[in-house]
């Protein structure tokens, strides 16, 4: 549509493509919702903890008020819990909001960002809303080339994203790498650590990147309660960084963007250990099955320390989309990802077992009879 | 604090002043939160409606999932609620979001946004956000001078924001003139009409501002659910604009800033018709409460059509301030308007008959013994 109205970098932004809700298919496909597997959006099959359940319903009471726009006790769990005063702590309605209020509080039209091919969509679209120039810098193995993005940076450049592991690739980059490449960015440039998949990390692939924020003033660790947490529904996600930048961030944050819900859910969901490493093992158990499959199937897949698994459906181009069709004629859901400039693949959640085995059988139907 | 962060039109925001919370009174002043009224965001004092309660107990089993981030049933309620196409509906973070959105989706750095002096406080946060100049046109009895501001239009204005019935002072502009009003706006400059308290216009002050959408492209009216219908803790509110501003709009919103809760409880409250009127019918009675006894204690007050009324509680800029603290001290939450320009003002939210006759309390204590 052509339009008279706004500035010229909001016209050419193309709105992101969300994974299709169950709700949605069932009425395109004419399918019972109930039938329908949904392995699209990195969400944790087991839904929300119970623990968080508990806690949003006690604070069901109050929705008729605003929330409390300081976030006083969730803002306290979260200081708590990584060691660091409230006051570095800035909450989003997910890391989404995060994403986008840094990019807004650091680069002004006509400055450039720096992030990875193949990563995160909302990176793109961030970029985009404040009219700054995207410096992307090529991919190796799919993931992350720090050297390159050092190298790419230039003295118009404000902010640079770095996703670990990477969304939808899957791909992670070491602590020793990354503490590295911290330490020869220059301090101007902001750099947003996004690690909305951290807690499905194995135990000998972490670091500490709470101490990095101490280190490092132009650090913000974005971090997120809709992926392993379970909490993808309600909206939560942080910001931890020096005060330098958490006051910037605040000045732009709407006061109420995240609900008294979220807010005592997250509180619940934080400090509930079991379900955060059960979902972490069912999740190692479903990584197990899936490659296995797809390497009895000859499929190429990318290594994935995340939910999900980008695995290589055809050697053409139209090979995910039309995958893709095929499944959901089938119920199930899963991610094309050609919007990232990889057409031939396809992102898989996750799932429980036997979401995951629906999709298999799925795909292994829809590949015989290609 | 000095930092080298970020565009300089961050840097000078100042952000948003919430209501305090109950639960931060209680901390700051040492009481029982039981006891505590709160008087201070224009919240409803019937809580939220028990429609929308039970229609979110039904989708609380769907939270470890996203958002539908078309909000397909919502806006299908609303279309259908406002006569117009799903397309003409931007969903928003409360309005709030759909304010700062606008600004965002319509305005550059360097343009300018027309807003009237004592108008929402949200309406310069967003105008800073995006680095434009504001043309605040002053108030005539603290109300939009509509001719003043059609005036002030300059060739770089891109949006004027209206607030009918203003926040915070309660100031109202009858149909006919805003009509005229929007007949006189150029094509390329977008009308911002936020309505955030017409649910409290008594019968014969309505207007059909949906009529108005369809008749001027350049119009976008915006509404909330976190007045009179009670949801202000589940943050969802809403555009209704022609399709070339609601696709700009689009562009710009995070896919996912209406939680699965929120809008499960908007469909339920939308269609609650007898929970609008009892709310409006209790505003109108406590409201002739609270007038009544300013008039009695000699205090002046500008006539209101929202859910508050803004009262002058003394003669010397200290007034406001002073008024307050004494009224935290007996656990009376009301809301300070220094920021606005009003320091020998506060805002009353109407309340519940105890709560309102609780401030009056309060009130006169306060004031004999000043």
């Amino acid at each position: 549509m052509t339009t008279s109205f706004g500035p010229s970098y909001v016209r050419a932004i193309a709105p992101y493509i969300a994974g299709k809700p169950i709700s949605e298919v069932a009425r395109e496909f004419g399918l019972d919702e109930a039938t329908i597997v949904k392995l699209a959006s990195n969400e944790n099959p087991l839904g929300m903890p119970e623990s968080a359940q508990r806690a949003m319903a006690q604070a069901a009471s109050e929705l008729g008020r605003y929330p409390d726009a300081n976030a006083f006790e969730l803002k306290a769990a979260l200081s708590e819990r990584y060691g660091v005063p409230a006051d570095w702590v800035t909450l989003g309605n997910g890391s989404n909001d995060i994403l986008e209020i840094a990019a807004h509080a650091f680069v002004e039209r006509g400055q450039s960002i720096v992030y990875a091919q193949y990563s995160f969509a909302v990176y793109a679209l961030a970029t985009q809303g404040v009219g700054a120039r995207a410096i992307v810098v090529p991919a190796v193995k799919y993931g992350h080339d720090l050297d390159a993005m050092l190298a790419a940076i230039t003295d118009d450049t404000r902010l640079i994203f770095v996703a670990n592991p990477n969304n939808p690739t899957g791909t992670f980059i070491e602590g020793a790498k990354l503490e590295a490449f911290l330490d020869k960015v220059p301090r101007h440039v902001v750099v947003v650590l996004d690690e909305a998949y951290t807690e499905y990390l194995p135990e000998e692939k972490r670091y500490d990147s709470i101490a990095w924020v101490r280190r490092y003033p132009n650090l913000l660790v974005s971090r997120t309660f809709s992926k392993a947490f379970g909490l993808a529904g309600l909206r939560v996600g942080f910001a931890i960084a020096q005060p330098e930048l958490t006051d910037l961030l605040n000045r732009l944050r709407q006061p109420f963007n995240v609900n008294t819900l979220a807010q005592a859910a997250a509180i619940a969901a934080l400090n509930d250990k079991a379900f955060l490493e059960k979902s972490a093992a069912l999740n190692a158990q479903g990584y197990r099955l899936l490659t296995e499959a797809f390497d009895k199937l000859g499929l190429e897949y990318v290594p994935s320390d995340g939910n999900f698994v980008l695995v290589r459906v055809g050697n053409d181009d139209a090979a995910g989309n039309r995958v893709n069709l095929a499944l959901l004629k089938q119920g199930v859901i899963v991610r094309p990802v050609g919007n990232y400039g990889l057409p031939q693949w396809l992102r898989i959640t996750i799932g429980l077992p036997e979401e995951n085995e629906a999709f298999l059988v799925a795909l292994e139907k829809t590949l015989a009879t290609a």
